[in-house]
Parts: C-alpha cells; structure tokens; sequence
C-alpha cells in the first residue's frame, strides 16, 4: 500500500495501447504522424490555438520553457518552495544560463500578486540589480494547493502590467483542473506556457509544453534539440500524451487520484497542515504514530520531524485509501 | 522499403516485453531494481568494473559524458563531421559551457593520431588560446567506419601523453562491434566513457552511458538531472537497456543490420564512396538513378548532389536489401 | 560634501605615480615587470606564498575566485545581503554558469557557522538538490561590521569539515583590517581566496584576486581571459596594487576612511543601526532630518524610508566628517 | 627597437591629461560627466546617432556586442583566423553561452559574402544544426588588410538578406580608416556595432562599443555588469575614449603608426606575404635572417617557421623603423 509517490505509480494500459500503435516505421524526431496530431488535439482541450513540444521530464519541460521568456541575465519569479527552486538540480540554472530564481513568499506554496509584489518592487531598475522578466507558478502547487481561476487572473494581469512572461508548472495540472471543476483554459489562466504533466498521471514518460503564444514554440524546438531532448523516435512520446487527451483519461486518472487523497482525509482532516486540493496530502503524524502506521503496511514518507506526505496516483487503491484513512483516525 | 535512417525502425519485441515486465510500482528515478542492475550486466559486457548512466537520447549521452571531462574554458578534438559537431543543434556548446569542439580532418570521419596532433600542436600553451581536454571519436563513425583495436590502442596512448579524456560515441557502436568480430572491450578501447547506442539498434529511448572511471559518473549524475534527463520513472530506460544485452540481443541486431547493409552493396561495391563497416551505405548515384530507385519504392536520403546514403536496421528486410542492391547493379 | 559612495572617490597620488612609472614599453597581458612582483608583494603582507591575479573590478574578483572552486551544478553559500547576491547583476550566474546563491540570514550582513549549517543542513544529499561547494563571506560586511579572527577560524573549520571551499570578497578588506588591528592573514583567516579591494581605497581600477592555494590561480588565469579581463597593458593594474601595498598605504588608506566614519558617529551613536566598524555609517534618520542634512550640503543615500548611508573614504574631508556628525547631533 | 606588438606601446600623453582631468569626485559607473558626453563624441565621428558603451578590453567589447544579436541556441560567422576565434580564450563561447562560431575562409583574414555563404548555404534549417545569427568581421583584419566601403556594403547586403547581425572588430579600425581615407562611416560600414579599439593606439584600458542601432546597448549594459565590466570609476575610461576623439587623435596616431610599417616595408615589399594596409607588416624571413635582425636590437615575434610579424604603434621610432626596413633590404 504505497503512499510514496506518483512518480512511481504504473501506466496506464491506454497508454500502452497507444505506445504499441505508434511502433511503425515513421518518420524520426517530431516528424511523425503521431506528434503532427499534438497541437490540435491540445487546441481542443484549451479552447484556442496552441503549439505544444513534447519532452520526456517535467524539469525539461519547465525549464525549456522559461528559457523562450528569461535572458540568460535576467530573473523568474517562483515561490519558495516551487519545485524549480527545490527540486531540479539547478536546472533553471543551466537552461537559463545562469538566470536568478526570486523567491516570493505564500502560503501552501501558493503566490499572490502581493507577495510577487514584495519581491520585485524592491528591485531598482539599474543594472546592478537582476530583473524579473517571467513568473512561475505552479498548478497544483507543491502542496496541493490549486489557484482559483480569478487568483490566476490577478496573476496575470500583474505579469502583463509588468512586462513579464507567465509559465505554469503543471506537473500535477490534471489534478488541480479536475479540483477545480472548471475549464482548462480557466485552470490554467493568462500564462503564456504551461507544462503540462502526464508522467504523475499515467503515463510513462512523456511531458507536453503548451504555448499559447507559438513563436516562444518556435524558440524551444532550438533549446530541445540543444538540450538532447529531441528524441529520434518521438512518436512514442506523442502516442502517450493523446492517449492522455483521448476521452479526457486526464481528468479520470486525475479524479481517481484526488477521491484517493480525499479517503485518506476523510476522517482525520484536522490532522491536515493544507486543504487537500489534489493528489497529495500533508499530514501532522509524530514518529511514533508513522511508525504505527508503517507497520501497518502503508508507506510513505517523512515530512520534517513531525509530519507525513502521501501521495495517490490514478492506479491508487480506493480501498487501500480508506484503510489508510481509518488507521490515521484510529491513532 | 525504407532505407532512410535507423532512428525510424520498431522497438525489437524483446524491449517491449522487458518494458512491459517492468510496469510495477517501484522506487523513482534510478532507485529501481532495475536500474540498480545495469552495471553488472555491461561490466560482464566490457570484462571490467563499469558504472553505467542512462539517458534517453544519444545527445545527451555524449554530451554529458564530455561534461564531465571538459572545463567551461576546455576544448574538445573531434572530427570535422562528428556528429557532435554537425548533427546535435550545439549541445556540447550548452553542455560543456561554451567549451570549443576543435576539428580534425581524417578519411571516413576517422581520425588518426596525426590528424589529432596537426590539431592540437599548434595550440600555444598560454591562456589566450583554447587548451583540448578531450578527444571524442565515432566508432562506428559518422561513414560507417569502423576503428581498428590498433587504432584506438594508439588514439589512447595519444590522449593519455597528452593529459586528454577519450570519450567514445558509440550511436551505432553495437555495428562496429558486430563487424570487427573483436571483443567490445577491445571495440571500445582505452576510452573513460563510451556513448553506448541502443535507440538506432532496437530500443525505443534509451542510450547507456558507460564510465570505465566511476568518479565521472559521480559527476555526471548530478548533471544528468540538471539537465532534466534523469526521468522518473527510470525503470523503463534501464529494462530496455538490459533486453538490449540480453543474450546478445545488441549484436544480434547490429549484425542484421550490417547484413541487411552488405546485401545493398553486394553488386554494386564500386559505387562505393567508403567501404562498408557497419550499417550504414553511401553510393555515388545520379540525380536520375535515384529518382529511378524511388520510382521502385525505395526510400532513402540524398548525400549530396551525386550521391545517396542507404541506412539498414535491426529491422530492415533482407530481402528488400537484396532488392535494393539488385536494383542499383541494374541501374 | 560628499558621503555617498567610495567608489566616486579620487586616485591617490602615490597610485598616480605609480602607473605614470609603468608606462615603458613592456611585455603585454601579465608577463611584465611590474606584475612579476606581485606575489611576493601580498606574500609579504599575508606571512606566507599567495598567488595573486589582477583585474579590473570587484565583481570580476568575486566571481573569477568563485568560478574555481564551484561547478556548474554546485551552490555558494552566502549572505543574503552579499554583494555577489544583490549587486553584481548575476555576474555569479553568469561566471558560475548557473551555479546556485544559497542565503544566509545573519546580523549586520555577517553569517556564523550556524547560520550557514540552516542552510546546508537540510538539504538532501541527492540529485535533486544543488550541493554547496562554497562559502562566500563580505570582510567587512555590507554592513560594515568585521569578523573577528575567532569568527573566521570557525566558519573555516566549517568549511573544511564540510568539504567547502571558503572565499572572502575583500572589497572593504583594508577598512576591515584597519579596525581589527589583527594581521593581514588574520583578518582573512583559512580562505582559499581573497577578494583585495583597492578601488574602494584609492586605486583607479585594479583589485586583486588573492589565491591561498595556487592551482586556484592557474585555473582563473584561463577564466579571466576567457572573460575578457586580461587587459593587454596590465602593468597598470599591477602598478596600482602595488603602489597600494608600497609602505603600508592600503592600511593607511582605510584607517583615514574609518577615523571619518568614527567622527561622523561620534555624537549621535544612538542613531546607529550597525556598529561602525569600517568605513560605512548606517543611520536612522527621518525623511525631513535627512532633507535638513542635505540643505546643510551634505551628500548621501537614503537607506530605505527612515535611514541613510553615509560613506567615507581614504580622501574624506576629517573636518566635513565631523561637520556631519554634529549636524546630526544637532538635529 | 621593439616591434612586437601595439599592445606594448605607452600611453599618449593627452591621454594622460585626460585621465588626470577625470580624477574628481563625480557619480559612480557611468553616471559622471565625462561617460555622458561619449554617444555625442562618436556620434559625431559616424555622422549619425550612436550609443556608446566602454569596457576595458578589446575581447569584452567583442563578445558583448556579438552577445546582443546572438542567442545561446546560435552560430556567428567569422574567418578561420579571427581574433575572436583564435586569440580569445574562448571569450565567445562564455558570453554566447555556448554559441557557435562558423568559420569561413578568406585571403588575408578576410571573408567576402561568397566565402560566408559558402559556410551558411549548406546548413539546413532545421534543429539539428546550429543556425547563424551574425557575422563578425575584423577591419583591419588579423593581417593588416583592410575592407573598402564596397566590400563591407556587399556584406551589410548578405547580412541583411539573410536576417544576420552584423558586427566589426575595431581593435585595428584607426589604422584602417586611415589607411582607407574614407569617412569613418564608411570604413565601418553597415554595421550594428563596432568596437572601436583604442588600446593599440595610444589608450592605456579603454575600448568603446559603439551601437548604430541602441536597443542592442540597453541589453549591452546588464551584461556589462553581469561580466564584471562595469567599472565603479567609469570616468577614467570614458575620459581616454574622448581624448582619443579629441582632435581626431586617434586618426593621428594611426597614421604614425602605419607609416612606421610603411617605412619596414618600403625597400622589402618582395619579401610581403599580405599587402600593409595597416600597421602590422608580414614578412618572410628565415630563421638566420630572423636571428641577424634580432643580433641589431630589432624586437619581433616569429610567425610560424619562415616568417616574422612585424607592429608598428603610434609612438614607434620612424628611424627605428626605416632602421629595421634598411636592415632587411640588407640581408
């Protein structure tokens, strides 16, 4: 009864099915039948036109597309705690050439235009001083946390007032729009680009980079190919991501994961550190209590000294969940 | 009856299965019991401790290699045609940070040590002239050439005299050890780290990274993540990696690919423009004689204005092959 | 009246004659007479072999000595009001490629050995999280305040057991000097490499990188050319360092801009945000004291809404100095 | 009687005053009195307005102009022997970040538009290939030959056809605008930037870029600081570019040194491997001969096994020169 990861869950058979289709002689790289389905298939979904570039990480893919709005001399702003800052290796680092991450403060690793505010306003307009030219915010956030549709709003008119570019890390986007029950344009808000994760939600290997704006596109397939992200055989990275479109498997793989984090809940939400807007869930636990737990077959990990994160994936046992939800409650 | 690139063959049934088999809920990224078993299975391959690296695609494979051989401020010796230099949209350039690829001539994008030295000697020792820190050589190069255990012998005695790093690309190393009939360590010879191809040979996407010093892919992992290559669910690259040398599946493949390449040739050597050492065949033909050749259903690139490259796979019909060459002699 | 900055100030005489003495025909870049002198010159202040690197610009010295002790992938610890981290335009992204800034809180812009260990203690000693490779501490601080020799032993043992290289950037090295009354070498305690402002104290435009360990120099001789700092007539630059060193002028220098600091507090130390340990005097001041100082004639920059700043420097008027401190006693 | 390099030379005395007259108290960077009168002074010169930045260096100045027209992702244009490519340390692929030079041939270091497109034609535009962004040509060029306005119109035309950035280096432009006896703009040509070396010609640390087109100098100015070039006492760079205008003394010192070159060649012009448009003279000469020039106090460096350089600057001997001229038509 594993609790660990979405990363580590199964994929989906769709997803296999899709896979073994796509083993034809085609033509190498993103010159296939398969990848040239992409744009339109994710039009769709959005509402209007996009222009989408498949890579096979989420770090790939968020880094590749702040690269088409920073200057290697210039500045992202993210929260503290986003996934870019923490979790990457420094690949901001690299795939900007050396641009400055800006660290904004909120709650349940959430940005506001205030505190997006308080850490640009103090920036003098000189050059001695790194300036911001695009905002990265994540969706869900790092803590499960979704912006409601008027929160990005806001987030985007303060990029726009500004002059900055808008990136969305959506690794666990499918989570936060089936969250949200509202449209994925909505989900997604203003942004100019959105990484657009499957990995976490069913499928094998394989990222979309959504541009709402094409001609940053156009700059990124330089960048992907730059970075060794191009694969010869990129029909097996298309074939994933619409099998993810086909029929909306997004959002089921995405609501299975959130009903599972909610039977974790159920019973025990006031052990909660966050509200449990996705598929993970943070929850104040004492050793002796995770041991408890641990020995009961449910793994998991540490959050700092006092605190546990489970996270459910679309192959998540519904039953295992509430299991879990009931040993919490008993302690 | 495609000849037009190995990048566009299927994935051989064997990857599939192992892929398949790999399917469970594991430990992410390369903490998985799959992973964990690559360096046994290519230290067997090479007869010595190995420590071996995946990634997805052959760009990336060489270019992290080299970054851990290479400073910023270094240089790397490479033929003028290498694929590193012509054919990865400037990876080494963001890879090792603006270090400098310096161009060897050399027959069949081979180079000698002559030709290394004519390179490197005339660089002043001081610091306003780039200084080389590694060579990097195609086996089997980028004309389908393979090198000679000698001749790698004396590339290494070259770079080991000269305090440089040899790295090996090996995109189609499996057709070079197919055709020398020597053992892959004596193919590889005294490199540090060798790109080892699997992608053009019967994998879907992935490439091992083979370090024959352990402290470069101490190094190298660190920026594989970086670089947004270290996928999460990494069991899927190493299974491929491992059904690739299972029983040989590596050289099984090569060889029909190298059969399928000679059957191309067999009536038609003296169109050559380089002897055929691996699987791939380039052909003096006339605007007209390939138009010829395309009108009976074949499919491959030109070379030039006078001239075609013919590319056989793991999967390419013998028969067609023999077609193929019978076509050509009949021109 | 001029408090503002002491880089507006002016060149001292002997570092005028000394450049006037350096203009002969000589060797170009750094192979002349005048830069052959220079390690044994600051081996002589420091009691022990330095290798020491002109150039042009704090930011360069910072950088260039950080550039050879941190990788690409790998993180410097540092205040998070340091120079490097506020005011040097990325130039650490940039010289570092992409390496990381990792902040430290710290009173008065110094860090402690705990502080340090807050930031580097929790970070996970994988992949996904960018190493410390080094520490970077301001002697004196942007604060103005010096580290006592005790301090600067114990962040060294720090970086020693941790496995950190250690950097201090000099800019204000000779006020800090100055202040402790301690030696040169104790002032900088066990860094690898120090940052020798000599702009701030009456040179034109020559600092000087300071290596502990020589092989550090050997690589940021390659990197300060690659940067475009090896400036063809360095004797100029070499000329000015040593003139600075000639009889102790440096220590001179500093001890004139901090008795001008002392006799801008002496009668309004309650005023003080930071103790005056160097040449920097931070003030709380309102808005209309600070409009009724600058009616007065005096010059400085606000510090914030209800502080200011006032520098002095090797050339500060004593009699202006103590003129501003009675005005702000008066107030 | 040194003939090494221009590098070498001293410093002209009304550079000198300049210096001296700047050394006052004025606002840091390049917010003093003197910085701001430069985009007036060059303006001036070219006839049209100009945006002028200073740097210390002829490398920094290079590299931050190509930096504004180039993109990580791109290629520059240059000949095989260009400064930037042979003598730079590797300066363009640190401030590119990796970008590539495309190294076209060319009689005398200099490349016509049917030797760049015979670099440019044959790359595809796809993302496999590194595609170019500029061309950087040197006037006078690394043997001393100078482009006539036609050639660097024939140029500007490609560049512009082919959506290329162009860029001069002037580390040599005096020596060849007076050579050519055309007005300073057409010796430059249609160019974006061009860096307008003063240190070969009676600077002592002071290089300008000078931008034909501003926005590129508004981006120019953060990588300035961001590459540590910004210095805090700007004025004294500023001052020496204005004294090399004032009364077109750098055309004055040009042409001394030319014809200095002009006198070494007057009765050996047989023994001429490039024709002397400049101030650099190319001369065969075997090493017995080499040697009997150096046995009668003549300084020089040897290029290559059969030959010597030869550099005259503003303040060689004329008696020197006709002395050294007289001492090869004796040999």
């Amino acid at each position: 009864m594993r609790f660990l990861s979405d990363n580590a869950a199964t994929v989906h058979p769709q997803v296999w099915q899709a896979m073994r289709d796509a083993d034809v002689v085609d033509t190498p790289y993103d010159g296939d039948a398969v990848s040239s389905r992409l744009d339109d298939a994710f039009g769709a979904v959005f509402g209007r036109e996009v222009t989408v570039v498949w890579v096979a990480t989420g770090t790939a893919a968020n880094c590749l597309a702040l690269s088409a709005m920073v200057p290697p001399h210039g500045g992202v702003v993210c929260h503290r705690e986003a996934h870019i800052e923490m979790d990457e290796g420094g690949a901001p680092g690299f795939y900007l050439h050396g641009a400055k991450l800006m660290l904004a403060e909120g709650e349940g690793a959430k940005v506001s235009p205030e505190e997006i505010s308080t850490v640009i306003d103090p920036i003098r307009d000189d050059v001695h001083q790194v300036q911001p030219h695009a905002i990265s915010i994540t969706q869900a956030s790092e803590y499960g946390r979704a912006y409601r549709p008027q929160e990005l709003a806001a987030i985007g008119a303060l990029a726009k007032e500004r002059g900055l570019g808008l990136h969305v890390d959506g690794a666990r986007f499918a989570n936060a729009a089936a969250f949200l029950e509202c449209s994925p344009a909505e989900a997604v808000g203003p942004a100019q680009a959105l990484s657009f994760g499957c990995v976490k939600n069913g499928a094998m290997n394989a990222e979309a980079i959504v541009f709402f704006e094409p001609e940053l596109a156009d700059l990124v397939r330089y960048r992907r190919k730059r970075s060794g992200h191009l694969q010869s055989k990129g029909r097996f990275l298309a074939a994933q991501l619409l099998a993810m479109l086909d029929q909306d498997l997004w959002l089921a793989n995405a609501r299975a994961a959130n009903a599972a984090a909610q039977a974790i809940v159920a019973e025990a939400s006031e052990r909660l550190m966050h509200p449990v807007e996705a598929n993970e869930v943070f929850m104040r636990l004492t050793g002796p209590e995770r041991e408890a737990l641990r020995k009961q077959g449910f793994d998991f990990y540490d959050w700092g000294e006092d605190a546990a994160r489970f996270v459910a994936a679309w192959d998540s046992d519904q039953s295992a969940a509430q299991a879990l939800g009931q040993a919490i409650a008993n302690l």
